[in-house]
Order: C-alpha cells, then sequence, then structure tokens
C-alpha cells in the first residue's frame, strides 16, 4: 500500500477514529486503526468490538493495499508533521513508512487480516431530522447508568409509537435508579426502525452525537442484526445493541397533573450551582422550600457552612420541602432549551417530575428526592 | 468585621491569595486565607510559610477587624455569586456571613491570632527593570530541580557581581544536576542586594513572576533576613530563602570557545517535537547528528519504530553525533527569544552549551548528554 493524502484531512479522519478506540485495550489490536486504500480513496476505521467507525476520504493511490497501525502514535505523528502531503507505505515485515517535508518515521504495523471484522450494514438507511435527534440525543444520554453490573441500565432506550390520532413518535429513555429523562419527539413519518424497542449503549449514542456534528444534512440510519447504524456522506457507525429488556420505566413515572411550581431555569440554575458550593461532596444534598411564590435553596455541612439562595417562583399550594442531589437538577437544567420548566410533586419523598414548559413540554425526568433527616 | 466589597474586585484577590496557599496542608489553618478590614482598605493574607503575599484593595469597612477563612472554599463562593457588591460580616463564635444578591452564605473562621504571623518588610525597596528581571526569571526557573532531598538545587541562584570595566551584572543559575541555566542581565546600576548570592526556591520565583504579570510599572524589590521581598503598588511577596550553598557551578560550563553549530529555532523545535513522539517514555533519548550543514535528528524505540528529520544549519566541522533528552533541549528552546542559537561541545559525552546568538547571547544553558549504546 502507498498513498499521499494532504495533513490536514488526514489529521481529521485519524483524530475521529482514534476517538472510538479504547484509550488502553487487552487486546493489542485493539489498539489500532485500519486502513485500507483503493481507487482514489482511504478507508480509515476503527473498533472496540461494540462501537464501529469507517470513514472514507480521497487520496492519491499509488499503490492499493491495507494495513493496521497504532492509532494513538499515528494520531501523534500526523498531529506534529508539517501540514504538507504525507506518503504513507508498507514496507518489509508490515513497517509502515510516514514521509512529510524533512521528516520520516518508520513504524510497526499489523497485517489488515488480523484486525478484527465490521458488519456488513444493510442497503436501505432512512433520513431523520438530524436537529431533532440531536436534541433528543442530548436530553436523555446524560441519564444513563455507567454501572455494568446493571448492563441493561447503560444505555438509551428507542421507542417508535402512534398515538391516538396516528400521529407517530420516537421516545427516547433513560435511567440510572435514581433518575430518569424522557422524550417523545414527534416523527415526519414512520420510520419503522425501533417499533420493539432497542437499548443504544452510551458510548454509541455520543458518537451518534459527534457524527451529527460533522456532517448532520447528509445523516441516515438504519437497524439490523442487533446493531444501530448511522451514516453521513463519508462516515458510517455501527453501535452493537444491549441486548437486554428495559426496564418498565413507566411504573416510576407518576401521574401528570400538569399543577406545581413554574421556575426560571436561569435563576434556578445560578442558585443550586452557588447553594451546592457548601452540599456534601458525597450526597450532594441540597433542600428546596417551596412557600408562596418563593423558592429557598438550601444546604448545610456541618463541617463547612451553610448557604440560601431565594428565586421568584410560581406556586400558591400547600408549602413543600423536598431533597435532592444538586448534580441531578443540574444536569436537567444544562439540557433544558426552555426560559421556564415545571416542577411537580406529591410530597417530599415521591417522585418528583421536571418538564419543559414550551419547546421542551415532552421532554420529561423524575428525580427520586433525599430523605430530609 | 463588616465589609461591603464589589465581587471582580474581591475575586481578583481571593483568586491570587488562594494559588499561594498549599491545595492540602497537614495545618489546617494553612488552607486559610487572612482578611483584615481597617481604614477603608482590605488587606487579605496568605501563606505556606515559605511563601507569604498580602494584597490591599478599597472597599467599604462598616466595622473594622480580622478573620481567617479557607481560602479554597471562600474562592468557590466569590467566584459563583451574582457580580454586586458583597457584604461579609463576622457573627459569633467566628462564624462568617456573605450576602450578594439573593444568596446568603455562613461558613465557619478561625480567629485571625491563629494565623502565622508574617515577616516585617525592610523599609527600602529598590526598583528593577521588571522587562528584564522578568526574562530572567523565565530563563532559569525551569532548569531547578523539583527534588527535595537535593533542597540546594531546589531554587535559582541570584548574584550580582561588576566585570573588569566596573559594569555590573545580575547572575542568575539554576540546575537539576542534569542541566543547567545561567544568564547574565546587565543591570543599569548596582543592587546591592544579591552581592552574597542567594537561593530563590522554585515556587518563589513563580510568584515572583505572577506579581510582574499583574503590575511591572510599580514593581520594587528588597532582601533581608533570609527573605527576598516583592512588591508592587498593591501587593507584597515574601520569599524565604534556601539557607544553602549553592553548588560550584561554574566547573560544569566548558570553556566556550565560540564555535559550534548554528542552528535556526524554530525548524529545531518542530523537529525535535516529532523525532520525540517515537522516543523512550522514560529517557526522551533523541540523536543529533551533525554533517556538513545537515543535522539530523533520531529516535529508535524498538516497541514503537523510529523517526528522523533534517535540518539545514552552519556547521562544517568534523561529524558528530550525541544524544540527549529530548525535553531539556525542549525547555530551553521554549525560552530562547533569538530565531537562531549556537550549540558548542567538544565530543559525544562531553557537557554540551547551547547560547543565544544575538539578544540571549547571555543565556547560557548546559545539558549532559545521554551515552549512546
Amino acid at each position: 500500500m502507498k498513498i499521499e493524502i494532504g495533513q490536514e484531512s488526514f489529521f481529521d479522519v485519524i483524530s475521529r477514529a482514534q476517538s472510538t478506540l479504547e484509550r488502553k485495550s487487552t487486546r493489542p489490536i485493539l489498539e489500532n486503526v485500519l486502513l485500507k486504500a483503493f481507487g482514489g480513496e482511504l478507508t480509515i476505521s476503527a473498533t472496540d468490538l461494540r462501537v464501529s467507525l469507517t470513514q472514507k476520504v480521497p487520496c492519491k493511490v499509488m499503490e492499493a493495499g491495507s494495513i493496521s497501525i497504532h492509532g494513538r502514535k499515528l494520531h501523534e505523528i500526523i498531529k506534529e508533521i508539517s501540514k504538507e502531503d504525507v506518503v504513507l507505505e508498507t514496507k518489509e515485515n508490515n513497517w509502515v513508512s510516514i514521509l512529510a517535508g524533512n521528516s520520516a518515521f518508520h513504524i510497526p504495523g499489523t497485517p489488515a487480516e488480523e484486525y478484527p471484522s465490521f458488519p456488513t450494514p444493510p442497503e436501505k438507511f432512512q433520513k431523520i431530522n438530524p436537529t431533532s435527534f440531536d436534541r433528543v440525543l442530548m436530553k436523555t444520554a446524560f441519564a444513563a447508568s455507567s454501572d455494568e453490573t446493571r448492563i441493561y441500565l447503560c444505555g438509551v432506550y428507542f421507542k417508535e409509537w402512534t398515538d391516538s390520532k396516528g400521529k407517530n413518535f420516537l421516545k427516547l429513555v433513560s435511567t440510572d435508579g435514581h433518575r430518569l429523562s424522557l422524550v417523545d419527539e414527534p416523527l415526519d413519518s414512520t420510520l419503522g426502525l425501533f417499533t420493539n424497542g432497542i437499548i443504544v449503549p452510551k458510548k454509541g449514542v455520543n458518537e451518534i452525537k459527534s457524527l451529527l456534528s460533522n456532517d448532520a444534512e447528509n445523516f441516515e440510519i438504519a437497524c439490523s442484526d442487533g446493531r444501530l447504524y448511522a451514516k453521513n456522506q463519508n462516515i458510517l457507525l455501527s453501535v452493537t445493541l444491549i441486548d437486554a429488556s428495559f426496564p418498565n420505566y413507566q411504573q416510576v413515572i407518576p401521574e401528570i397533573s400538569g399543577q406545581g411550581v413554574f421556575i426560571p431555569c436561569n435563576p434556578f440554575k445560578n442558585a443550586l450551582r452557588r447553594v451546592s458550593i457548601l452540599s456534601d461532596q458525597e450526597t450532594r444534598s441540597v433542600i428546596v422550600e417551596i412557600n408562596q411564590n418563593v423558592m429557598t435553596l438550601f444546604s448545610d455541612n456541618p463541617g463547612l457552612g451553610d448557604a440560601k439562595e431565594t428565586i421568584s417562583v410560581e406556586y400558591s399550594e400547600q408549602p413543600v420541602k423536598i431533597a435532592f442531589n444538586a448534580n441531578y437538577i443540574m444536569d436537567i437544567l444544562k439540557v433544558m432549551d426552555d426560559d421556564s420548566l415545571r416542577m411537580e410533586f406529591r410530597d417530599s419523598l415521591s417522585p418528583v417530575i421536571f418538564v419543559g414548559t414550551d419547546k421542551d413540554a415532552r421532554f420529561l425526568s423524575v428525580v427520586m428526592p433525599m430523605r430530609i433527616d
């Protein structure tokens, strides 16, 4: 294999491939990327066996072929060389030479045949509104668990459904057992991909988000054989789904009354950030007290002191006092697009609902309160 | 004590004080800052017992007094509160209340009397050219050791001297045993502060540099009772000197011939950065070979591969091959202001001199080569 390629476009694809690899793998080949040159194109691929990425970039192919190379080292080299054309060529015993300007690198490779194989994507992909898809991924990814002993919580549940008026929705749900995030996004037309419900692992969701930020215009998805595929013009991503049943999330969502307290998001975010400075480092406990259009946030940490902040809200029912992990509320506020949200509760210990009031009226979070001593 | 002070000016001084404190101290009081309010001014001080900082900032003093508070927590609070006036007031049992906008914080303090005392600066301070002082600190601080078992190497040696023509110089020297950095800066007039030679600890040098970047115009220094003092209009810094003899550095500096190889700094820096990607992670060994106006840099790491780069230099003597720790050379290149440097050597194993060719002709570094196998 021998190719000539511009430093900038090479750096762009190697950066993306490198981010798919695990930083440290027990199998050395999984720290490598795979390069294939053929017909005026370089294909650069990477996999951690669960998420696989394949990118194409035009280049001058002097000799078709393939090789696999250590991803991080190749990334460092391409980053530092001069911004000119790079010549990459395979040599004896799978060594690879990289020439650019006055620099010459010579690094060991591994035959392409030893690289894990990539799944074959289905023929048919479908368009999905990239802006709305990006939005719903952002509003759910954060609440998925990272605890791999409960693998069924380590992803976002995707499910298509149709309401009684025949309108199609894509529902995304995530939960880590302490909080839950749910969004129902109207679909222009039925996709037919998620009618049975699938669980997309958190890392896969983040890779799809990064694909959307790269080239949203040509974004398409497909689903087959236990994998979700996403692609745009030059990149194909395949994500192995989590093979488990998603828990019955509906039972933890209290019935929605439409009542509760209306809270302006920005003041809430600022107050929460300040008050949590003096919250316990472990529990992050902050107490929210609401009484007659005033919300008071408290934290009290015997060793550090206490903090109090008030904000104006809309509420005229019975006073209430609820304790939360401040991080959970902050995570919701970070992805909320509306200027205000509605917080619905029954008492100090029942699950509390946070829901948008305008564009985010179909984005709902449930947070389990903490016990107040 | 009760004061009212603008958030921005308070944040500015608490940030600087906080950086002087040790992140984690065995004595809790050393994680605190000291606040004193008197006569329309807040004095905020911090010490790690070796470096002490005192800053003054105008404020409204409703009640004079003093208190010491946890520096990092106070910093976090002042950072996050709204950008308005802050009211800080001491309460019963040394508690401190901080009010700003809708926020109220209440944190425990410690009586000011328990805070370590600050040294009394001498009456007389002297002006020193701030630009040139900053330059010489930068050119030496990096080569001081961090190994506290050889405390006499953990700082920069300052020494005033006069040449045979009666011209005054300030010499700064630092070494960690593997490399040495020396600069001789002409002085407009004699200072009389460093005629005996002192060792300023590395952290103290960095604090002085930060003071210079804050307000260079009113910068002055003094030296007395084993301490170096530096101040500008609002800040006073005191640094306890290292009480040890600086080693006889002259014996490791080879005699200077004025010969050697002339190397352009930028190409050298780029080449070194690239070639060191494939150098050993521990030794950072890079080989430099010079032959007839061409310098070739090599690295060879059996596991990772090899890298080679050539640059044009001025050299027509005998070919030579020397191995270096790439980091040591990079450190020199980072602080070199000249476009090219001269590298002087006797053979592959003797100490090598790097010296500027123009503005930096009085800045000299010595690096011990590595053995080539």
